[in-house]
């Protein structure tokens, strides 16, 4: 169980210095710390802090009609974790805009394994996810979300990606960032090379992809990839590695990256007799 | 081609007041009033513009600096439409915000079919998704998206979710809401009631369903209903009618509604020859 509740009046108590405007200070990569929120996301932090493979909890902040709705949340944390509350008007004097929600942690994601250690850790029957050049926390949180639905054992990508660890990823994953094993490093041409290596079989998802999803082979390793935002993956990665594309009407515009890789995943987990 | 552009000084000027502070107003209801935003729903707008099925386009405003990179969609106008352009400092004044994409228009939706007439005008085989409860704009519009996607003929929501001629659930959905045919009143009972009546073989989407998503066998008239965010379809209606799922790892939290959707939807079109 987390300490007794301390409460705050003065939004410029030192003790909550770290929930400071949140909305306008970009904590990504700040000491490695970051922000989750609501109810869903900070169970999800408890249980990886409990797992304690290198995400932390620092300190929790409550409106503080949410806190008895809480203590079975709280009960989930270690029993020096500091918690606050705070009233409606100090807490959004904290938070720097209209929290409705008045669930806040403050939390710290220490030295990770890298891209090649986590690679090296896989299991012999695993299924990864790639990505190429995402630069929307919206849509890397949902790819988040929906790669732990189909039980996805490492999201890895490119250096160009943006940050998994920032606020509204965290939020949009439903936490799932926090317990997932990820890596964010190095160019794509080394991801692939590397997914290669380890056995993976690669397929790259595009609209012009040349095998159906359903047509994808069962294999022990197999790891999809997915490309920018509009974009999707270059021509130069699609002519080099097997390409697989989800059937849909002809139109303008294909799929969000995000649901693409749900259908995919989903797919190939039925497959693979994942899910 | 719309008509030569007319260049906008003052913020002020009457010619352009149906795009004075889209953030802050709600179009939604006002007169059937719109704003699609950006260059792909422009372009759906055109579309949906000679369908003549009801959306009309009034006016558009650009971004000086956007004009000459759309002389191909404004070819796809009448040629009596009125073209406004501004520099940043009057748009995002008019706007009242920073409109990165710099591409509004204004649009007119005149009455449409309701729910019933709808479902009358239906082809012998066709695809249907039903949503109850849906209150997200986001949600909404990517609802749109993922069923134009998979060639969904008609999108019927009871009338407690929330408008897709906003703003944010246009854009979201790139468009679809402009071109798909939908209708939203009445009770979900009443829906439920209707599209048996109009032999539609209808499945509730739930991670509680009964049937595989991969079981729902072929029938020339299928619907599919999703509900209400973080709470899904009450239970009372997960009873009275059959349901589905998707299989998925055992988790805290379901897939985001839309992905759902397009993960089932994308099943159903295979299984129904659609796509």
């Amino acid at each position: 169980m987390a300490m007794p509740p301390v409460r705050i009046d003065d939004p410029a108590d030192p003790r909550i210095a770290g929930f400071v405007s949140i909305k306008e200070r970009d904590l990504t990569g700040r000491q490695g710390r970051f922000i989750a929120e609501g109810t869903v996301v900070l169970r999800m932090l408890a249980a990886a802090h409990r797992a304690g493979r290198g995400i932390a909890a620092e300190a929790i902040l409550l409106l503080e009609n949410r806190l008895a709705g809480l203590a079975d949340v709280l009960a989930e944390f270690p029993a020096d974790l500091p918690v606050f509350v705070a009233d409606g008007r100090v807490f959004d004097a904290i938070a720097g805009f209209n929290m409705h929600r008045g669930v806040l942690a403050l939390g710290r994601r220490d030295q990770m394994p890298g891209r090649d250690a986590l690679l090296a850790a896989l299991a012999a029957e695993s299924l990864a996810l790639a990505a190429c050049g995402l630069s929307n926390h919206d849509n890397m949180g949902a790819l988040f979300r929906n790669a732990a639905a189909f039980g996805v054992d490492a999201l890895l990508m490119d250096g160009s990606s943006c940050d998994p660890m920032y606020r509204k990823a965290i939020r949009v994953s439903v936490g799932s960032v926090l317990t997932l094993p990820f890596a964010r490093e190095g160019t794509i041409a080394e991801l692939i090379e590397r997914l290669q290596a380890a056995g993976f079989a690669l397929w790259g998802l595009s609209p012009r992809g040349e095998t159906d999803i359903a047509d994808i082979p069962p294999t022990p390793r197999t790891a999809l990839l997915v490309g920018t935002e509009g974009e999707g993956l270059p021509d130069k990665i699609l002519a080099a590695i097997r390409t697989a594309r989800i059937r849909q009407r002809p139109g303008l515009d294909s799929l969000n990256v995000a649901t693409a890789a749900a259908i995919a995943l989903h797919q190939v987990a039925r497959t693979n007799g994942r899910i």
